[in-house]
C-alpha cells in the first residue's frame, strides 16, 4: 500500500473499484501503515475489518537503493510482503513500489523455478488493432546468452496463452534484418535455439518497425535493448500528452491501462507496477495476481521447463 | 541517378532545386543512362551540356544481396560511382539506392581512415525544440568493443561541430540507467573511456526515454540497440502519417527533411540517402556533400584520430 506515487489513495481508489466489480476482500493482505491504513478505507467507504492489515509502516523511495533499502528497511512494505511471500503467508505480492527493490527481493528472497536461466520482465507493447505484444526482457538482464532468449520466448508464450488468452502467440525475434542470419553475434546463436524450442511458436527475426505492428505476440531481446525500447515508448506517450494530441491508440501507450507485469520465473507470482499507477492500474494488478493463481501459470511454467 | 523509390525523376527535381536556390550544375557529376538522363533534364528545363554526365546504365535494386549485385553489376550507377571515387575522378558520391551496396563500397572499395576502428553511419533524431540529436552507431555495427564507441563519439562529435554548426556537441552514452556502472557489460567499459577520449563533451549516461529529448547532441551505442531505436522512430511517423495526425513534431520524423546520412570514418565522403528520398532530399544531400568537403570533416577526422 506504500509503492508507487500516489500510494496510498490510489492503492485504495483501487481496491474499492475491485470490489465494487465483483471483487473479494478477505482475498486481499494490505501491507502499510496500519492505523493510517484503517482511516483511509473507512473514508472510502470501505469496512477496515473486512481486510487483513499487516503492519508494514516504513516506505522505500524511488531513487534508494534496492538492496540497501531492503536490508534496512525491515519494515518496508515490500520487506514484509517478500517476508510473508516466503513463509507461504500470502500466494502473491504486487507493489507499484523501487522496482529494483521489487527485484532484488523477487530473484533474493523468493528465487528463480528450478531450470530458469533467469528470471525476467516484460513491457506491453500496444498495437493499433487493440491487441497488445509483449517484449522481454525489458531490462533485468542487460546481457544475456542465446538460451536465455530461448527461455524467455517459451515464458512469454506461456504467459500471453493462460493469462492474457491468446491462443498460440507467435513469437519474433528482435533483430536488425529480416533473413536467418542477420543481426549481432547474440541474435545470430538465438535464431536456432528459437527454432527448436519446443512449447513455441516462432516465426523469425521480427525489426525495429514492427515492434509496434501486430506481427509478432513475443518480442525477445535482451534487457539493454528492451529496455531502450520500452523507454521511448513510454516517452512517446509523455510527448504526445505534451502536444494536446488526441489519439485513441497513442492513448494505450499510458501504463495506467495495463497495470503491472509479473516477473517471470520466480516460484511465486509477482507483479511490479509503474510508479505512477493510479487506482484502475492497482484493480488491474490485483486481478492480474488472482488470474495467475487461478490458472496455475507457475504450475505450467514448471512442467514446460523440465 | 538510379538510387531511390522516386530515381531518377526526384533526383532531376532535387538538382534543379539545387540550382534554382544558388547550386553550381559544373559540380556535379551524374551517373545514370545518359540518353535518359538528357531527355529528363531538359523536361525539366535543365541544359544537359552543363553537367557532367556518365554512363551507368544498371540498377541495383533495394532487395538484392549488396556483395553480390556489386560485383555483377559493374556498369550500375553506384558502382561506377565507387570507381570514380576510388580513382579521384569525383570528391564525394551520394545515392539514395541500395543502403548495403554503398556500405560494402564504402567500406571496400574507399576504406576506413588510418586509425578509424570502424567506419560507422547514424541517424538523426529530431527535437521537440526544433534541434536535432544524432545517433550512431545505426546499424552497421552490430557487434562493438567499448573503444569503437568511444571512437564513434568523436566522429559524430567532429559532424556536429564542423559540419551542422553545433557548439561542443554533448556526448551520452544510451544506458539503461542514470548512473555511472549501470549497463550491459559493453556500456559499462565504454564509460570511462568515453570520459577519458579527448575532443569530445561526455555528458554520463542517456536513457531511452531522453534519445528525443534535448539531452544529448550524440548519443552513441552499438549498431544493434541503434538499429532498433531508428527503426521504431520511423514506425512512429508511419503511424502518424497513417492515423492522420497533423503535428509539427511528428513531421520532423520525416527522412524527407534531412536528405541523407554520411558514412563517417571513411576516408572520402559518402552520403547515403533513404530509399524513399524526394526532390528535397537530394538537394540536401548534395549540399551535405558540398559542406563535408568546404568543412574539410575528413582532413579533421584525420587530425583527430591520429
Amino acid at each position: 500500500m506504500l509503492g508507487g506515487d500516489y500510494a496510498p489513495q490510489e492503492a485504495v481508489k483501487g481496491i474499492a473499484r475491485y470490489l465494487s466489480e465483483g471483487g473479494q476482500a478477505q482475498r486481499l493482505v494490505l501491507l502499510g501503515h496500519t492505523a493510517e491504513l484503517s482511516s483511509l478505507l473507512e473514508a472510502h467507504g470501505l469496512d477496515p475489518t473486512h481486510f487483513a492489515l499487516e503492519h508494514a509502516p516504513e516506505r522505500i523511495d524511488m531513487h534508494e537503493h534496492p538492496t540497501k533499502a531492503l536490508k534496512e528497511k525491515k519494515t518496508s512494505s515490500i520487506a514484509v510482503g517478500f517476508g510473508q511471500l516466503a513463509a507461504g503467508q500470502i500466494d502473491a505480492l504486487i507493489s507499484a513500489g523501487n522496482t529494483g527493490a521489487m527485484l532484488v527481493g523477487a530473484l533474493m528472497s523468493i528465487k528463480a523455478l528450478p531450470g530458469i536461466h533467469r528470471p525476467t520482465i516484460g513491457a506491453y507493447m500496444p498495437r493499433e488493432n487493440g491487441k497488445l505484444g509483449f517484449l522481454l526482457d525489458a531490462g533485468i538482464n542487460a546481457d544475456c546468452k542465446p538460451e536465455f532468449l530461448a527461455q524467455f520466448a517459451l515464458l512469454g508464450t506461456l504467459f500471453l496463452q493462460h493469462v492474457l488468452g491468446v491462443s498460440a502467440p507467435r513469437v519474433g525475434l528482435l533483430n536488425i534484418g529480416e533473413e536467418e542470419g542477420k543481426g549481432n553475434l547474440l541474435a545470430q546463436a538465438a535464431y536456432p535455439l528459437l527454432q527448436q524450442q519446443a512449447g513455441i511458436h516462432f516465426i523469425g527475426n521480427i525489426e525495429g518497425r514492427d515492434i509496434l505492428l501486430d506481427k509478432a505476440d513475443v518480442i525477445v531481446c535482451e534487457g539493454f535493448t528492451g529496455n531502450v525500447v520500452l523507454k521511448i515508448a513510454e516517452s512517446i506517450h509523455d510527448i504526445v500528452v505534451r502536444r494536446n494530441i488526441q489519439d485513441s491508440y497513442f492513448d494505450r501507450f499510458h501504463f495506467e491501462t495495463y497495470g503491472g507485469v509479473p516477473v517471470l520465473g520466480v516460484s511465486k507470482p509477482i507483479i511490479i507496477g509503474h510508479g505512477i499507477s493510479g487506482s484502475q492500474s492497482f484493480m488491474n494488478m490485483i486481478r492480474l495476481a488472482e488470474k495467475m493463481i487461478e490458472k496455475d501459470l507457475l504450475g505450467k511454467i514448471s512442467e514446460a521447463i523440465v
